[in-house]
């Protein structure tokens, strides 16, 4: 039994990595950090945890608290991890971040994108970037895990195998994706006032959306050449979900068959990685509650194009779902382990 | 390890007994009908269910799969059970039924609410009705049972401690109920699609809905004499959940201390009743996706009323969860086996 | 042609009044003024009105503006007027106040339900309730209306006719209420995110809502008593619309004709007031975009109580509408001019 | 004054032809045909016209009634008018039809698409394909009027002035639509049950939309030459509104001003059409309840991609609306005639 520390428990990520570990047969929550909350009792804030879960929210005077723990998970706004952590913190827990500090390798893409300067920049060569279908061997060995963002996700698992395999054109690759409003996280905006975003759909972040060189870095290994994608964002009235559509030229000669054969091979044996039935789309609701990403595709024959299309929860398997799963590979546990929950519908 | 067949396994409720039964440690599922589905993969209907249960929908044809099974979940239409129930049934397996067929004793208040003629009375007087923190015992002698309505089961809970002990005037009990859309069931009806629903509110069955006998019948129980009381439902744009507000006249010389002791006295050791804090109304996020039920309530001074709320999933303790949780207390299973899932936010 | 200047244009209720003004025959937007956006152009921030209003919020410096127009809209905070408001202002322009400053006649009730010190106590008396179909004479003469608050409106309107006739038993009245979202403002606060909200239902303000003694004041008046109401708002899903739901003992004889006769006596010939047909329950989507009221009611005879229950959208006949109708009033235009929106539906 | 009669008035989109009616200068609804709803008066079914219309729904025996009427409104079924229509019905009355019998000029393409043998092939050419926008000057003179559907409205407008101008490469254009679920229709289907669209988001028709030979047929003709397209819809969580994302490779030498340029050229002076302010993104909110096409763009200059954006109300724009502005330049009405609505914000 592992012990775990949560910093920014009381967000939307954070309060989902509570209900995953309050399940999980081989960690439990040692405490939780909120700054916003610090000496309110965690129930009084996430009232479906009154009575099951009896804790209060710490300051961040992180000293005493990481010798208690073995790992510790940080949801935290942009640039906080970077600007604290070090190898000292490192040897005394294993870190899995949740923000975007360490998921980009070239410093310059990262500062340029989040313009925020990087206080770390020697730890982010240590860093493994989370995700966990594609670098489960190397999310093994490490203490510094980069959870990948739940755009990014979608978008890359959708679109891997095929990147991997040069099935399709790299650069003719259009990501559009449409996103529940947890993504948005739980801060007083008026943007995200229910009557601002009920009954209304919008394109964001059009050209210029952070998740985009976390994308075109990844997909561009698996390709193994720089790419560079359109990934556009959208927000629409739901709580949780994030559905991917891909469309992308298909390279000269490729057949449905070696289409599905490119899935299988990557994806076929994955327990979280569902390869849906020709003729089925993914659907948000079929993942909700779920640490499941649901792949489907069309190809178009009249235009030569392949349509991708991914679903899964943003705040499991776009957020504490796969970094739970990350930490069971890291501390080797049965990697599905506190994540077996089935998809509730409706 | 016993055996479950579900009849009505296509609904939303008996969709969720499956999804309980799926993560419980002491049955499982081993047939499952469906009229409308028959000969389909239920995974093809409920795609949550893909690569997690592979199981075909099954014919009416009863004789061959009641040896099969210990015991039967009805989610099926007023008066299905009730018109082919006998006793060498209930010898092969114990029945646990959805429907209202035996929830009423006076088979005349049974059918003139319901209009439906009752094709097995006989076996009425065996049935025990289902609410689990009010008639354990019973239930864990019977063979056939009446798991409650959803807004029955919140209704009733809300207010029995306070009816058991006198402390409200019975008759003065008004019931407001606001329930989500998936109470009124997956059927095909223009008045349940989502832009009849969406931005809406309306109270419906109003002086007339079919659960205020079964409500008035078991609080009747409560204090001793027979009663009766206003239920409103009110039909509200949300996949789950029931909120019930009951406003009644305190008995004279009732203090707040001696609610808060009744409710204490009644549930303050029940695992799925959580008697709220001071100042903490139930909200039904809270209990989303648990067995939960949520009670809190305000004293008026002015007006010597007491306004008590409850909150509850319908489809889980209003529906498969309290049948599940009958389904142990039959067998001698722990009560909450397969019903600890933490309530999901948001 | 009057002109108009609206106070607090930036709110949901101020939006409202702009967009309904905008279709007025006798009455132009002359300025707007909003503390939180002042210099911006309105159509920035209310992107419906691009291209079709071009005007720019200004600030609260109001003595140059009074002298501008014909009628002041106030859709401010809770004080606000009553800080500034003076005899000299209103020989200026009419005040049609959104707040509750004005609406509650002893001074001694008003601070004790809103905690704030009434700072223009001496105006109160000036001040007319705007309840348009009740008070019409007094409002056509007055220089200062208080326009009534959305909950009270639809609680008032749909019990009056038998409050005034003596019908009901008054101190037996409870009164439930759904409101949408829009009723809670548009200023930035955690509880009204979208994540907050949305697959929610709660009950707020439950036996201490500001609205209660407005409500008991005007039965009051129409009773010819002072009397006591239960009021419990509830919050759920959905942008507009307020649904009440009043439950009361009927006086001894009271037939069902003799309360549709009250009906009709009072409402019979009211534009804005729908009494339904019998069997037909008010539902919020038949009254949204428009100023109606729609009215319905059910007798138990069982209990020998009535369940009455009214529909409205908040922000029209529950605040912008009504000003809009009051002001019409007080100008002796058409008192259904720029009203008569058909709701929209879906 | 024009006399209109509307066949398939109980559909959304029939319904919301008979709200625009009614506060129409030159237009009036001379009668209402509905097969499902026969001999029902109009207002029990759709409540909000309650005291607003008094009108029956009468059967589909059209011959006494084109006698009555200037125009005819049919919101029918696919294939229901090219089934019944002929010169002689033509002669009596002008016919504007929302259904896709007459949109497609190509037969083979009509029959492939969808699936339907066209029973008046020889009226194709008669009919005019009304983009209000686009073909003013045909539709000035038709008898026979092909009203366009809500994607592709908001498909081919969004993209127009830039193929016609040569200003994107055709064949790269890649459309993303989310529509909002009145667009599905008001029959009682499950996969239009609140509870199934609810918190989800799917991909539908992909590759095989009906929209799509429509989309290409017009832009086709704007830029000169055949072109094929991807596109792709989506159903998600709200009653009305359209939003495409439209992706397209920027013809060599293409910058920023001469797209802004080529919008102004075809659409500065439209009513209708609303070119965004820089740095503003369309919303379905800010359109709702009104005629406008909202649109605007971004430039990609890493990739040298396009992302247009249109938003409109699928029922009005999309639907309804245009028809009514179509009607207005048939008959030499003012074209805002009776539809100068300002939208309805929240």
């Amino acid at each position: 039994m592992i012990k775990a520390g949560i910093i920014g428990a009381t967000g939307y990520a954070g309060n989902e990595i509570v209900r995953l570990l309050m399940s999980h047969g081989n960690a439990s929550v040692e405490w939780m950090v909120s700054k916003s909350f610090e000496g309110q009792d965690f129930s009084t804030i996430y009232r479906n945890f009154f009575e099951v879960l009896n804790m209060e929210c710490l300051g961040n005077d992180l000293d005493p608290l990481l010798d208690r723990v073995d790992v510790v998970f940080t949801a935290t706004p942009q640039g906080y991890l970077s600007s604290i952590l070090n190898k000292e913190m490192l040897d005394k827990a294993k870190f899995i971040d949740l923000s975007a500090d360490y998921r980009i390798k070239d410093i310059e893409t990262y500062e340029k994108w989040y313009r925020i300067e990087h206080k770390s920049p020697d730890l982010i060569k240590e860093a493994v970037y989370g995700l966990s279908e594609v670098n489960r061997e190397k999310i093994r060995g490490t203490k510094l895990l980069a959870n990948p963002g739940c755009f990014t996700t979608c978008s890359i698992l959708t679109a891997y195998p095929l990147m991997k395999e040069h099935l399709i054109e790299p650069d003719t690759l259009i990501i559009n994706a449409l996103s529940g409003v947890s993504g948005a996280g739980r801060g007083a905006k008026t943007a995200n006032l229910f009557c601002e975003v009920n009954e209304n759909a919008k394109a964001y972040g059009v050209t210029n959306h952070r998740h985009t060189p976390e994308i075109e870095e990844q997909l561009g290994y698996a390709y193994g050449k720089e790419i560079m994608v359109n990934f556009t964002p959208h927000l629409i009235p739901m709580n949780r979900g994030i559905l991917v559509t891909e469309t992308a030229n298909l390279t000269e000669g490729v057949s449905e068959d070696m289409i599905r054969a490119a899935y299988e091979k990557y994806f076929g044996e994955e327990f979280f990685i569902r390869l849906l039935r020709e003729d089925e789309n993914p659907e948000t609701r079929f993942v909700e509650g779920s640490n499941f990403v649901d792949i489907g595709f069309r190809i178009d024959k009249r235009t030569n194009r392949i349509v991708m299309m991914g679903a899964l929860d943003n705040l499991i398997k776009g957020a504490a779902g796969q970094a739970v799963q990350n930490m069971n590979i890291m501390f080797g546990f049965e990697e599905n382990e506190g994540l077996t929950a089935i998809p509730m519908v409706p």
